[in-house]
């Protein structure tokens, strides 16, 4: 069999969860077109949706969401092992530590025995996962300012509560709605490197906090997270949006990346960047009047119409990073939760394909193409050279 | 292109590290066969030849063992990590949660930029990765206890201050001899699942302690690690060699595993038993004098011998983890360490592969079998049924 590099397009799984048709721009979880989602559904209902396959009933919801709320405290021995992280330490570092530390704090080998029959133990740690993760991002961005992190609130849906927990105000529900939207939008995308690692390392039947951990490790490397945070800089860089024509010529000249621009998977405008647009201008022109909207979002667009006049042809168009960044930065996020607020949205998605694995495992066991010396003579140390 | 579980069979790398030739039963690292690096050679001789692919020069097996020697030292943040998690915690979990914790502690983000330009940091974090992994480990095993851990020496090379370290006695000689024949043979063994897992994450350009973290998580998995753990329980369970023959045709009619038989790469025995099977023998007659072997390993061999009776023609012979745990259990270490020194071993072919990873990098993403549902239609919560 042949060698490529990375698995491109090699098959590594057969799955029900997501689909991405990169040729028409269309991405669907279970069926359902991501816009659909966005405009009407919440983050807690598309998490139902992506873990078992169908929209939930009103009590199914009811229940869940509940679970969620009950699941959001973290133990305070969870928060001394954050104290004892120098503050410089990076959100998605903290965030790797402490998830693999809850295998320690909700702990199960009961599962592991054959793979998914023990279903109770799978519900209860997906719930408690997904639901610690806002705490644990929102707790580190007090924290390592030197604060008390703020306790979550039970009567707040996931975004409203994790919005009050980082800025530790009565969350503006329209705001909320939107980063309700950005959850929904950033939950799945079919089997990226995180994603996969998920599946790799859920393969050896390890505790599923090991597996979670694991996955933020992969999504905390810089060719796969982090790139809204490098949009927002550019976009800082370039200022007006007259300078965007010549900036991003300059930097087409020098073959320096465009942030947020291009996806291995879409030959068009990523579907998830449409409606972050749509849903950001609504937003932005409510809140500063119509027509109005913010210095770096029109920015953006220009950039934007730059690139589509010069890089459209070759299938290069904005990214779903290419506007989350800016929102998040009109939320009053720092650039270091962009990536940690991808993983809370993202827990969604690996906790899916997780429970997927399971029900079908085989423990990942690629081989290699051997290039390395013939059989060699050990020389004991005083006779080498 | 077809779609294989597990990815059996297909290559996801092109590597010079090692190679396994299941049918003769060989394993060599960077061409020279492991029996020869157990019997001449050391665990820090052998780990440069991982990293390098030469053996190294007088110089600079100096050079390297004093580096290890003095990066073993674990700062007292780490330890209050430490003491923050459950004793009950599994060693592999701590390994995972602190090793994660590295990545805080000595960061940087300077190789990320493309990969492999920033060596003399890829060479630290090899060196402290590396020099921790076994100080870890020995410190948990008395804090698991509620004691305190027990500081590293210089004076003594890696398997003698391993031995020192987890037993708090000056070490005896040939058992760390043979402690380090064990790290040696341990320390790689082609694209496994958590060396797959070094190079998913890895392939992000994520922090390396952040990679030998989710290395771990996948080692501590049932199917992956632990089997050596597995075996010592079942040779306690059968007794003296005379029930070993009932015992075994008992559990074949069964169809229950016999732990520590049979490997996915050698349809013949694993050369790494074959060679723990003869140090041991050696080691353990020098012990108790000439014929006297263990209770256990006595009964080992009995069960071997059944099993090649019974399972021989089907390819299923020993395999490393068979001898493994019954020399770990006459060294004293407690059954919790067995997969534990398995990932201090490892972590020098983790980081080999790392290495090799970064200098000709391209991210895994590979693809799915999409067998999920076609279009749907969102149906608000109030009409769901």
């Amino acid at each position: 069999m042949q060698y490529i590099p990375g698995l491109a397009g090699v098959p590594a799984t057969e799955s029900k969860i997501s689909y991405i048709d990169g040729q028409q721009g269309l991405l669907t979880y279970r069926g359902f077109d991501i816009q659909e989602l966005a405009e009407h559904s919440t983050f807690e209902e598309t998490t139902l949706l992506l873990l078992f396959g169908h929209l939930p009933t009103a009590d199914e919801l009811t229940t869940f969401d509940k679970l969620l709320r009950e699941n959001r405290r973290v133990k305070y021995n969870i928060r001394e092992i954050m104290k004892n992280l120098p503050t410089t330490t990076h959100p998605m570092h903290m965030l790797q530590v402490v998830v693999a530390s809850l295998a320690s704090f909700y702990p199960s080998t009961e599962y592991m025995k054959g793979g998914s029959e023990n279903q109770d133990y799978i519900n209860d740690v997906t719930v408690k996962i997904i639901a610690h993760m806002g705490t644990l991002v929102a707790n580190w961005e007090h924290m390592r300012n030197g604060f008390d992190p703020i306790e979550p609130r039970k009567d707040l849906n996931y975004a409203e509560n994790f919005l009050y927990m980082v800025t530790g105000e009565e969350p503006d529900k329209d705001w909320a709605r939107l980063l309700d939207a950005i959850l929904i939008l950033h939950a799945e995308h079919t089997i990226n490197a995180s994603t996969f690692t998920t599946m790799v390392t859920g393969s050896t039947l390890a505790n599923p906090c090991s597996v979670i951990s694991s996955a933020i490790a992969s999504l905390s490397g810089p060719l796969h997270g982090g790139a809204n945070q490098k949009v927002i800089e550019m976009l800082d860089e370039i200022g007006t949006p007259e300078k965007a024509r010549p900036y991003i010529e300059q930097r087409l000249a020098d073959k320096k990346v465009i942030w947020g621009m291009g996806h291995r998977e879409y030959k068009t405008k990523d579907p998830r960047a449409t409606i972050l647009q749509k849903l950001s201008m609504e937003l932005l022109e409510k809140k500063s009047g119509a027509g109005e909207l913010s210095a770096a979002f029109e920015t953006a667009m220009e950039v934007e119409r730059v690139c589509e006049e010069l890089l459209g042809h070759k299938g290069v168009y904005p990214n779903v990073d290419f506007y989350s960044g800016i929102l998040y930065k009109e939320m009053g996020f720092d650039p270091g939760l962009f990536t940690p607020i991808f993983a809370v949205a993202r827990s969604a998605g690996w906790m899916a394909h997780w429970r997927e694995q399971l029900q079908n495992n085989k423990i990942f066991r690629p081989t290699q193409v051997y290039t390395g010396s013939g059989k060699a003579c050990y020389i004991p140390l005083a006779e080498r050279e």
